[in-house]
C-alpha cells in the first residue's frame, strides 16, 4: 500500500506502467469488457474539502468499476478552518473503516498532513495551487493515446500558471516522460518555480508546438480576466490556424468559453478536452491499483 | 437506445407497453421478487439542475433495482446560468462514462439541447413548466392499477395549470389512452395550450369526475395563494363528499396541506397520493428498459 | 421487524446480544472476513433532518456491509418546519420503497411520530437532546472490548449533560449493563432527569473512575464555553495523571480540542475516541440485524 501525493511518488517505471495500464483500461471500458474487481470488498472514502464536480465523480466511478464501495464526504472549508478539525475528520473517516482516502484540499501541505494522520493510502485529488497528480497523469494518457509517445513532443502551457495545480504537476511529470514543456503567459501569471529556459513567448513558439495546453483563469483564486489577457493569449481561430496541422489543444476544465479559448476552437476535432475527461476514470483506476499493489 | 423527452417520444404501442410493464414490475417489487439486471454494468447519471427529493431518489432506486451504478450530480442553476456551461456539464458527464442521463432543468428546451449534446439516451426528469413525462406515466400506471383501464375515465385537473409541467404531460398522455381530461382553475392559472372544450367549471363537473387530480400552487414559480383560490378550488371535505362514491383523488406532490387540499381528504383511502409515489420506481424502471431496447 | 427508538426498546437479553454480536462483527471487519448479506435486496433510507458526518457515513457503510442499497436524504430543518411536512417526507420515502428508515431529527418526539407514520422499522440516529441509542450501544461495545465487561465499572460523564442526547442514552443503558454512572458538571449543565445520587463532584470521584466520558459543549444548542468551565472541568494533563492507571477516556465526537479536553490527553493510548468510531459500523450492523429479526 502506498500513497500518491505528487507525481514524484511514482518512480520512472511506475509512471510509465500506470500510463500504460490506464490506456489498456480505457480500451476495456470503451469495449464494455469486464474489469477485475481489484478493490472488491474495499471501501474508498472520497473526502473533498473543496467542491468538485468532475474529479469527484471520476474517482467515484473509478472505484465502483474496481468493485469498491464509495463513501462521499463533502466538507466545507469553513467548518475545518483549524488544523485540528482537518485532523479529526481524517482520523474519523479512517476509523469508520475506509481502506483508501481520496482527498482534495485548498492548502499546500494538506496532503502531507493527511498522510501522516492515517495509515491508509492517500490519493491526492487536488491540493491548492500545488499539485494535482492524477490530472497530469490523465493528460499523459491522453497524449500517449494520441501520439503514441510523449518522447520529443513540444507542449506549451498557456495561462495562469501561478495559480494552477495542474501546471505544477504537468511540469513535474511531462519532462520525465520525454516532452519539452514551455510556460507561456504574462509575468504576473508565471510561477516562481519555473525554470527561466522554460518561459517562452507565445508568438515565437506557437508554430512549433505539438500541444497547446490551456489553463483556466481562476477568478476564485484571485486572478483577474483583463481585455489585454484575452487579446494577447486567447486561443482564437486565427491563432489556431497558425498551429501545425497535427497540433492538438488540451484544457483541464472547466473551460471559460470566450476567455482562454473560443468555442470555434473547442469544437474542433483536434481539441482533446472530452478525451481528457474520458481518460480520467481509467487513469484513476490505474492509480488505485498501483496504490494497493505496493 | 432512445430518449424520453416528452410523452410524444412514445408511440401508442410504447405507451401501453411501458404502463403494462410498470404494473408488472410494481407487483414484482411488492412481492420481493428478483428483477432482471437489465442495466447490469451500466452507469446512470442523475444530473439535476433543479433541486428534487422524491424524483431523484425514485430514479436512483429504479436504476439500482436494474443493477446499474448511479452517479448523482446536483448542480445549482446559478453556476450554469450560461448555455455554454450547461453544455459543458452535459458533455463532461457523458465523457466520464455514464450510459444514460436522467436530467432535470428549469428551462423549456433544455432537454432538447441536452439530447443534442450527448450520444447517450436522455430521460426527462422534469423540464420547467413544459414537461414531466415520467410523472404522467406513473399517474397512468396508478389509474390502470386502480380502474383496470383509462378508457372512458373523466379526469379533472384542478389548479395552477399554467405553471405545471405535470399538467402539460398529463393532457398530452391521458386522452391518447382513452381518458377525457378537464382543466379547472381561475383564468390566470389556465394554460394557453389548453383546448377551450377542455376547460370546465368546478361545480358543474365535480359530480361526474372519476379522478380529481390536484396541482400544487407553485409559489416558487411566482404563483400566489389567495384566500379566494382556497375558497373556490380547495378540495375540502364538503367537495369530497359531493364526488362519486368511486372517484379517487391524486396529487403529484409535494402537497401544500390546507391549501389545494385538506388533511381530511389526504388521509382518506380514496386518496392515491402514496400509491402514485410507489409507482414511481417501477415506472422509471420500465422507461429505462424501454430507452435501452430501442 | 422492530424499531429502535430508545435503548428501552431492547430487552436486557437484546442489549447483551446486540453488544456481543457487534464485538463479533468488529473482529470480522478487522480481519477482512466476509459478512452475511443479512440485508441483501433491502433498501435502507438514511433520512437526516439534522446535518451529520460520522453518524450518517457509519450507518451508510453498515448497511452496505450487510448488502443493502442505501438512499441518502438530507433535509434541511427549514423546509420541514411544519409537522405535516415531516410526515409527508416520511410517508413519501416509505412509499418510494425503503425497507428500513434511519432518521435524525432535532425535535424530541420526532422518532415516535416517524414510527407512527411508517410501517417500516425505524432506527433512531439522533433525536434532539433526548436520545441517541446507537451511540450508547457502541460505547458499551467499546467498554466490553476493553474491559471484558461493564459489570462494576465506574463511569463519570462530564460536561453539558442537559443538551446531550448521548448522555441521556448512556444513563439509560449503562446501569442496566452493570456499570455505576456519575454525572459531573456545573449546575446549569445538569439534567432534570438525573437522580441526585448520580451527581458527583469532579475532584471527589476522579481518582475512582474507570471511565472518564467527556461531552462536547454544544454551542449550536445554546451552551456557552466559559473560562471557568474550562478551568473547572477540562480533562487536561494534570487531571489525566490523577486518574487510575487503567482508567480510559471516551468522547462521542466531534471534539472541541482545548475546551473539554486537551490534545495531550486525546493523543494518549488510553483515549478510546477512535476505537469508539471504529465500533460504530459493527454496532449499527448488529442493530439492523436485530431490527429485521424481530
Amino acid at each position: 500500500m502506498r500513497s500518491l501525493l505528487t507525481v514524484h511518488d511514482l518512480s520512472r517505471y511506475d509512471r510509465e506502467s500506470v500510463v500504460e495500464r490506464a490506456v489498456f483500461l480505457r480500451d476495456r471500458l470503451d469495449g464494455g469488457h469486464a474489469i477485475d474487481n481489484a478493490l472488491g470488498e474495499f471501501t474508498v472514502g472520497n473526502v473533498f474539502f473543496e467542491p468538485s464536480t468532475r474529479t469527484q465523480l471520476s474517482f467515484d466511478l473509478a472505484a465502483q468499476h474496481l468493485g469498491a464501495r464509495v463513501l462521499n464526504l463533502n466538507v466545507s472549508s469553513s467548518s475545518t478552518s483549524k488544523g485540528e478539525s482537518l485532523r479529526d475528520t481524517v482520523e474519523t473517516v479512517s476509523a469508520i473503516g475506509v481502506d483508501m482516502l481520496v482527498a482534495r484540499h485548498s492548502d499546500r501541505g494538506s496532503m502531507r498532513s493527511i498522510h501522516e494522520w492515517t495509515a491508509r493510502p492517500v490519493i491526492n485529488g487536488g491540493e491548492g495551487s500545488y499539485a494535482h497528480p492524477t490530472q497530469a497523469l490523465l493528460d499523459a494518457v491522453t497524449l500517449v493515446r494520441h501520439f503514441g509517445t510523449l518522447d520529443g513532443l513540444s507542449v506549451g502551457i498557456i495561462g495562469d500558471l501561478a495559480h494552477s495545480r495542474v501546471a505544477s504537476s504537468l511540469y513535474r511529470l511531462l519532462p520525465d516522460l520525454g516532452a519539452k514543456v514551455f510556460q507561456i503567459g504574462p509575468p504576473e501569471f508565471l510561477s516562481d518555480e519555473i525554470d527561466a529556459d522554460q518561459v517562452a513567448d507565445l508568438a515565437s513558439v506557437l508554430g512549433d508546438l505539438d500541444v497547446v495546453y490551456l489553463l483556466r483563469v481562476q477568478r476564485e483564486r484571485g486572478a483577474e480576466i483583463s481585455d489585454s489577457y484575452v487579446e494577447s493569449y486567447q486561443l482564437n481561430g486565427d491563432r489556431f490556424r497558425s498551429l501545425r496541422d497535427d497540433a492538438v489543444v488540451m484544457h483541464p476544465g472547466p473551460v471559460n468559453r470566450g476567455v482562454e479559448v473560443t468555442s470555434e476552437v473547442l469544437d474542433n476535432a483536434r481539441c482533446l478536452v472530452l478525451d481528457q475527461v474520458a481518460n480520467g476514470v481509467p487513469t484513476r483506476m490505474a492509480v488505485m491499483e498501483w496504490a494497493l499493489s505496493g
